[in-house]
């Protein structure tokens, strides 16, 4: 289950499409069922073949090929580093598929635990640690494709809490580099980051990071650096419920998504600073469980009409949870969240003790239907916001997946 | 053996000196045994009462109190924080003293899964993930402390191929915070910090990764960005030859040991040009083994008197191999590395894929007769330091462990 595949696949984009809507296809099935429990794949693979060494997770290989890209559905693994390149100027039509055409040549061989093509280490890829690269395009790469740019890939609206930095906005061409071991991420995205280079410029490089394999208990939620449960919302990688918040259905990016990707930095000094209560008026929820204040579990849907003792509600207008979930009738939207954390040495004469947050990262079928919405609520009031500050943002169409003998992108730009 | 143990240890330091050297009092022998394999504690866990749950690597403990302090000798784990603080100009001797009892009660609390005192986040300090802190003390510290400073306690001499920046260099306090999370070491160093915050300003911090638990066999050496094999000459931690290394034996630092923290930044881009006989000439090893070019294994002895055919040394004089062990009789020195890697974004402006290098930590008992005469070989000459710069310096001096009761320190400044 978690070792490469050797028989080479030859079936097109459609018939990959196909098996993928049916849950039915070879690939299809092989993708879904490595992918959707990082638990499962882990302890399928310190029982499979691949788990007789006493290294179980450098050997996890998630299938690159398939009708969606990998890096969204497939759990999120340890440790990813985010990359946002541009074009260079005298990049064409024809560079840009070359470019493609190259990447997709490098993430299939790196994600199976084969050397990159200029490669001189074989020794740092052949351990791939379920490494997925994910690639998404800015409107700058439209363009330059000559393809139409879809309404919805463009910056997203302004909204009021932002103070977007410009090094970490914006990009023609989106790399999600992710695996179970930081060595593994950092020697991929050099070499992709090589291959690019003749064709474009970094513009900003994001590392981030999620719990060490063996710490998060499976099914549970991951705690952010606030140490909030945070994802608790999410649709079910695997449902047919998350298929239709995720993919997208019709047009030339039919199988693939939207990615949102907001740099957040958290005022954890700040936060310190609030008590236990603040903190959980501010978000809706208990610290410890993550349930609504209003009762149950984590999962449990928040009662949003239940009112103290004295009559004010108990889960407040401004909380998060409720700003995020919607007020109104027909208000509520969803996304599929797959963030991760960021802390860094404070920038030179700063006295904050750190520089940290979130890279929050968001898939969904439509960016102005889904994603906007909720920000926009959000933006106007939210609790939370108090201690959040949006400093990066980008958004990028997510091309689908694709057999071996095409290369990423193919369907869109052709 | 990985669970907290809950019986109030109230041995002197003195006893567990004892206890240590003799291999036998019951925290000697549980340090060693949790502390030697980070594999078996890993396996320990996981089929033992801790191991029941989902998340073997999330309830492991290291023990904090012990002859000498947890982070050295045990194994390193996947994620870790340095930390150089200075202390305030207002802090004086009782004040020193304050902050190492207030740090000691946060490292004994935080470190078997409980919450330092003022921590407002419980959920986040439960999961220890073998959490480490270790403390060190520069020369400032010392003299605030009024007491000699010792003579090894100083800057390195200057090497010629140093380009130390201040902002990696130098400081009154080491907060070495290591765990198999990265999340844990992130809330960990928080809290500490902000403990730390009035007596000490932030001076560096320096983030860095090792393999994630599970992707580097038990037994085998790492691999560093270069894609070497890095510490294959380690002296065995729980070897008598690691105690002879590693812990000072005589004076007030008994127990204790020293660290030389360097900041050394790896040129990846110059380095993916060398072509790999040219990688491995520098090293005077093979890329794929980590064997000396005379032949054997990894750990093999180097033969610097094999010639190849047409007369030239196999391994050359200048290769990093030679120069680190030692030309002449009587030049061979041995210390014991525990690096971190980093890889973090290039600065602005700049052209470099990436600002990457190892976080160099090293720790031995004399750090002028042990450390300093391998460095200087290695500065006068090693084809390696074409692709490697230190821009960061740092000595600490490691006090012993302490007893429950007791604080850091506590022997060496009494």
């Amino acid at each position: 289950m978690t070792a490469p595949d050797p028989s080479p696949h030859r079936l097109g984009r459609r018939h990959l499409l196909r098996a993928g809507s049916l849950g039915a296809g070879a690939l299809g099935v092989g993708a879904a069922s490595v992918g959707l429990d990082r638990s499962l794949r882990r302890r399928g693979a310190e029982t499979g073949p691949a788990g007789d060494g006493p290294a179980p997770h450098a050997a996890a290989v998630i299938p690159f090929h398939g009708p969606h890209q990998a890096g969204i559905e497939t759990p999120a693994p340890a440790a990813a580093t985010f990359l946002g390149l541009d074009l260079r100027e005298e990049v064409d039509r024809e560079g840009v598929l070359r470019l493609l055409r190259l990447l997709t040549d490098d993430a299939a061989r790196l994600t199976r635990g084969q050397s990159a093509l200029a490669d001189t280490e074989p020794e740092m890829a052949a351990e791939p640690a379920a490494l997925t690269v994910t690639v998404g395009f800015g409107p700058g790469l439209m363009e330059r494709a000559e393809r139409a740019v879809p309404d919805w890939l463009a910056p997203l609206p302004p909204f009021g809490i932002d103070q977007l930095e410009e090094r970490f906005t914006g990009g023609d061409l989106l790399l999600q580099v992710a695996a179970e071991d930081p060595l593994t991420v950092s020697h991929a995205a050099r070499m992709l980051l090589k291959d690019a280079r003749a064709f474009t410029r970094v513009r900003w490089v994001q590392p981030g990071f999620r719990r060490s394999p063996g710490t998060q208990a499976p099914g549970t939620t991951m705690r952010n650096l606030f140490g909030q449960l945070d994802g608790s919302a999410n649709p079910r990688p695997g449902s047919d419920h998350f298929a239709k918040v995720v993919w997208i259905d019709e047009g030339p990016f039919t199988g693939g998504t939207s990615m949102v990707l907001r740099r957040i930095r958290m005022d954890l000094d700040g936060w310190d600073e609030a008590d236990r209560s603040a903190r959980e008026q501010s978000t809706g929820t208990r610290m410890d469980s993550g349930a609504p204040l209003t009762g149950g579990t984590e999962f449990s849907p928040p009662d949003f009409t239940q009112v103290s003792a004295n009559g004010f509600p108990v889960i407040g207008e401004f909380s998060h949870v409720r700003r995020a979930r919607g007020v109104d009738e027909g208000e509520h939207q969803e996304i599929f969240r797959r963030p991760y954390n960021y802390d860094e040495a404070p920038p030179p004469g700063s006295t904050a003790l750190s520089e940290a947050g979130q890279i929050f990262v968001s898939f969904q079928a439509d960016v102005l239907g889904q994603f906007v919405p909720i920000q926009q609520r959000l933006d106007a009031l939210d609790l939370l916001n108090q201690w959040t500050t949006p400093i990066g943002s980008a958004v990028f169409a997510i091309p689908p997946g694709c057999a071996e003998g095409e290369h990423l992108g193919q369907s869109v730009l052709e």
